[in-house]
C-alpha cells in the first residue's frame, strides 16, 4: 500500500488537481470502453492529461513505479483496448482537444481527444474534408482512431485512418516525446515509424498530437438502397459492384439489423428482406447518378427485390444514418458481443452464411452489419445477461465467428483493433512467427511492458 | 581467406549454379545502383535467388559467417541503397519476377524482381490499375518500389507505394520467412508490420513477395502544359491549383531541365521559359477538361506566358514522357548528384529559389524537376568528372540542398530513400531521439546488423 501511496503522491505533486482523478466512483467513468470488458480492473488513478508534458509526467511516474498505463480517448473502443488494469494508471486524453487547420498545407493538427466529427467540422470550415468515418464519428476521438487505425463507411473508396496520418507526437515508454513525420506529403527518410504507431493500440507509445492529411470536400452523392430476398443475392451484388467500380460507400445490413434499425427510425425499411445494401457514388456532376443506375442494374441482376435511388442529399444521408446507428439499434435488443471480422471479398458470401449457421447452431441471435465493399463485417451477437446458459453459448459463438474468418483467409479484426476481447485469437490468426515479430517490436519500444499490458500481445 | 572460401563453398553447396555469381567481372553488374556510389565495395558473391527458399539459404549462410547482405531489385535505385558492401553478399531478386492478378480480390501478387511496368501491364489486362508510377517505372522493380516506398507522378492524387501494399512475404535476418497481411482490404490484427517493412530499404528483411491493391482503370486524362517567365509564378500556380483541387499529375520543370528535355525530344518546348508545369486531370467525362480549364485560369492569373491543353491521349502522354525522361536527359549533360528533397507545399517557392541561389553560389548547374503537387523536388546537380574542383563544389551543394530543405521544414528524401548517399544527413533531419528510435527497431529485427549495413542508420 505504501508503494501505491507513494505513486499517488508523486502524481499529485507532478500534476495539477484537475488532471488527477482518484475518487473510485469518479474513476468508474474511465474503467471501460464500449466493449464493457467484464475483467476491467480498478485503477490506482486516472490522469486526465492536458498536455504532452503531463502525459510524460504520468508515464515517467508509472515507469518508476512499474505500474501499467492504459491510454484512452473517448472510450468508444469496441474491443476492450482501454479496459482499466487493476492498480495501474488510466491515461485519458479526453481534455486534449485542440484542432488547427492549415489550408495551405491542407493538413489538420489535432490533439488526440478531439472527436472525429470535430476534426471533420474544422476541416469543412475551410472547404476541406477528413474522410475516415467510423460509424461512431460523432463520439469517437481522433486519437483512438489513430490508435486502432479506424475505418468507416467511406473507406471503400477513400482508405482508412493510416492513409491520412502524416505525422504525430508520441510519448514513449521511457517518458520521452518524439515527433514523427509532419506536414510533408511524401517522406521516406528513415523507417515508417508513423505508420507503425498507427494501429498500435496504445502499446508502443501515447500519441499526443497528430498531423492529418485533408482533401477537397466530397462531391454530392447519389444513394441507392437495394433490398434482397436472400443473403447470397446481396453478397453476389457486392462482388458485381466492386468488380467494376469503386463506390464511395457499400454497406450491408441483414434482416436482424434491418428490423432493429426500423424499430429505431420507422423510416419504412423492408423488414422482410434478408439483406439490404446502401450504396453511394460521388463522381462529379451527373456521373454519380449514372453509376448508381449501373449499381441498380447489378443489384437487380443479382436478385434484388427492390431498388430505390436518390440524389437528394438529405434523403441519402438518412439511409447512411440508418446504417450508422445499426450497432446502437441492435444494442437495444440485448448486451452485444461485437465482432469485426473481415475476409477477402470473394469469401464474403461464405462468411455471412457461415455466421448464420453459427447463430442457428448456438441458438443466439447474430445481427450482421458490414462494410461490404471492404469485406469487413460486424456480426453483433445479442446476449441476455439474465440467461447465463445463453451467454455461455454466445461466448462460444464469439470465438467460432473468428475461427470461421481465419478459415476463410480473413482477419479477426478489420478496424476495431484486437484490444483485450480478441487477444486470445490473435496468435491463431497471425501464427507464432508473426506473433513473435510483434512481440520483438513491442519489447524494443516498451521493454518493461508498462504500456497497455494485456492488450494485443497477451 | 579461409573464412571467405568456406562461405563460398556453403553458398555453392546450398544453391544451384545459376543462382550464384562469383566471377568478379560478372559481379560488377550488381555492385552499383543508379547513384553510382563511388564507395561501392567488391562483394564476395552475388546470389541471384530464384525463390524465397534460396533467399533464406543465402541469409542463413551470411548470418553464420557474419557477413553483410545487400538486397537489390533492378538496380535502379537513386540513393545508393544497393551499393555492394566489400566481402558481403549481394542478394539480387532480379530473377524472381512472377506476377499473378486476382480480379476477384482486385489484387496483384508479385515477386520483387517484377518490374513496375510489368505489374501495371498485368493489371491492365484485367481492366485494373496499379497506380504508383516512378518515372523509372519501365525499368524499376516492384520490390525496390516497396523497399523505398516509391512515389511517382500520379501520387499527388493516388498516393504512394505503401498505400497499395496489402501484404508481403519477408525473409528476416535469422533466415525465417514470415507472411504479413494479405488480400484483405482492412486488417488491424497486430502491429502494422507490413507498413513498417515498406520503406525499410532492405535493412529489416528481404521481401520475396508482395500483395498489391489494384483499382479500376484510370479515366481518360486531359493535360495542360503551362510555361512561366519566372520560377515564383510557377510555384504560385502550384499552390493555387492544390488549394482547390487534386489533379492526377502536377509536375514542374525548370529552365535547365526544359532545355535538356528539348534536346532529347525536339518537341518544341519553350527553352526561354523559367519553368513549366505539366498538369493532368482524370475526372469522368467532360469534367477533366472543365477542371483543366480552371487550371489554365489559375496558371494565367499566376503569370503563365502560355497554356496549352489537350484531351488527346497521345499528345498528353507525350508531355508526361517529356517529364519522365528529365533525369536521363539531364544526365547527358554530366554526372548527376541526385536530390529528392521535399517541403510542405507553401515552402515550395522558397525551396526552388534557394536551390537556385546554391547553384549560383557554388557555380554548379542544378536542374530542378519536381512532383510539385507533393512538394517533392529532384534537384539534379550536374558535375563534370574531369573537373575535380567543380565536383568538390557540387558535393558541398549536395549537402546544402538538404540543409536548406531541413531549414524549410522539409525532408531530405521524399521517395528515393536514404540509402548510403543521404545517410550522413539523416540524423540532422530526424534528430537524435528519432534516429535512436529507428536504431532500436533495427536492432530488434536484425541484432547482428547483417542486412544492408551502411544504409539508412550509418
Amino acid at each position: 500500500m505504501t508503494h501505491a501511496a507513494d505513486t499517488l503522491e508523486a502524481l499529485a505533486t507532478a500534476l495539477p488537481p484537475e488532471s488527477l482523478v482518484t475518487d473510485p466512483p469518479a474513476m468508474d467513468a474511465y474503467r471501460w470502453d464500449r466493449a464493457r470488458d467484464p475483467n476491467a480492473g480498478v485503477p490506482l488513478a486516472v490522469v486526465r492529461a492536458s498536455s504532452t508534458a503531463e502525459v510524460q509526467q504520468a508515464i515517467r511516474i508509472a515507469g518508476a513505479a512499474g505500474i501499467p498505463v492504459v491510454p484512452r480517448g473517448a472510450g468508444s473502443g469496441l474491443s476492450g483496448g482501454s479496459s482499466a488494469v487493476a492498480g495501474g494508471i488510466v491515461l485519458s486524453l479526453d481534455r486534449m482537444r485542440s484542432i488547427e487547420i492549415d489550408p495551405a498545407t491542407r493538413t489538420a493538427t489535432a490533439e488526440p481527444g478531439a472527436l472525429n466529427a470535430e476534426v471533420k467540422a474544422a476541416a469543412a470550415a475551410h472547404g476541406l474534408w477528413y474522410p475516415p468515418d467510423p460509424s461512431s464519428f460523432e463520439f469517437c476521438s481522433i486519437g483512438g482512431n489513430v490508435a486502432t487505425n479506424a475505418g468507416g463507411l467511406c473507406c471503400v473508396k477513400y482508405g482508412v485512418t493510416t492513409d491520412y496520418v502524416l505525422g504525430m507526437t508520441v510519448v514513449l515508454a521511457d517518458g520521452s516525446a518524439v515527433t514523427l513525420g509532419g506536414p510533408r506529403l511524401k517522406d521516406v527518410a528513415g523507417l515508417s515509424l508513423t505508420k507503425l504507431f498507427v494501429g498500435s493500440e496504445g502499446t508502443l507509445g501515447v500519441i499526443t498530437e497528430v498531423t492529418l492529411r485533408l482533401i477537397p470536400a466530397q462531391e454530392a452523392r447519389t444513394t441507392l438502397v437495394a433490398a434482397f430476398p436472400a443473403l447470397a443475392s446481396a453478397t453476389a451484388a457486392v462482388l458485381g459492384i466492386t468488380a467494376e467500380m469503386r463506390p464511395a460507400m457499400l454497406e450491408f445490413m441483414d434482416q436482424e439489423t434491418i428490423g432493429a434499425v426500423e424499430d429505431e427510425t420507422r423510416m419504412g425499411l423492408d423488414r422482410d428482406a434478408a439483406a439490404m445494401l446502401v450504396v453511394q457514388c460521388d463522381e462529379p456532376g451527373e456521373h454519380a447518378a449514372r453509376l448508381i443506375e449501373r449499381v441498380a442494374e447489378i443489384c437487380t441482376a443479382a436478385g434484388a427485390s427492390e431498388c430505390f435511388a436518390t440524389s437528394d442529399p438529405e434523403e441519402g444521408e438518412a439511409f447512411a444514418v440508418a446504417r450508422r446507428i445499426a450497432i446502437p439499434a441492435v444494442e437495444r435488443r440485448g448486451t452485444l458481443l461485437l465482432e469485426d471480422v473481415g475476409v477477402p471479398l470473394p469469401r464474403l458470401g461464405d462468411l455471412v452464411s457461415g455466421i448464420s449457421d453459427i447463430s442457428a447452431r448456438r441458438d443466439v441471435p447474430i445481427a450482421v452489419v458490414a462494410h461490404a465493399g471492404d469485406g469487413n463485417t460486424h456480426p453483433l451477437i445479442v446476449t441476455d445477461p439474465g440467461d447465463p446458459a445463453q451467454c455461455a453459448r454466445a461466448d462460444l459463438a464469439f470465438g467460432e465467428v473468428m475461427d470461421l474468418a481465419i478459415r476463410l483467409g480473413g482477419t479477426i479484426t478489420g478496424e476495431h483493433g484486437v484490444g483485450r476481447m480478441k487477444q486470445p485469437w490473435l496468435a491463431d490468426y497471425l501464427g507464432p512467427d508473426v506473433m513473435e515479430l510483434n512481440r520483438r517490436v513491442k519489447r524494443a519500444l516498451d521493454p518493461a511492458g508498462i504500456l497497455n499490458p494485456g492488450a494485443v500481445y497477451g
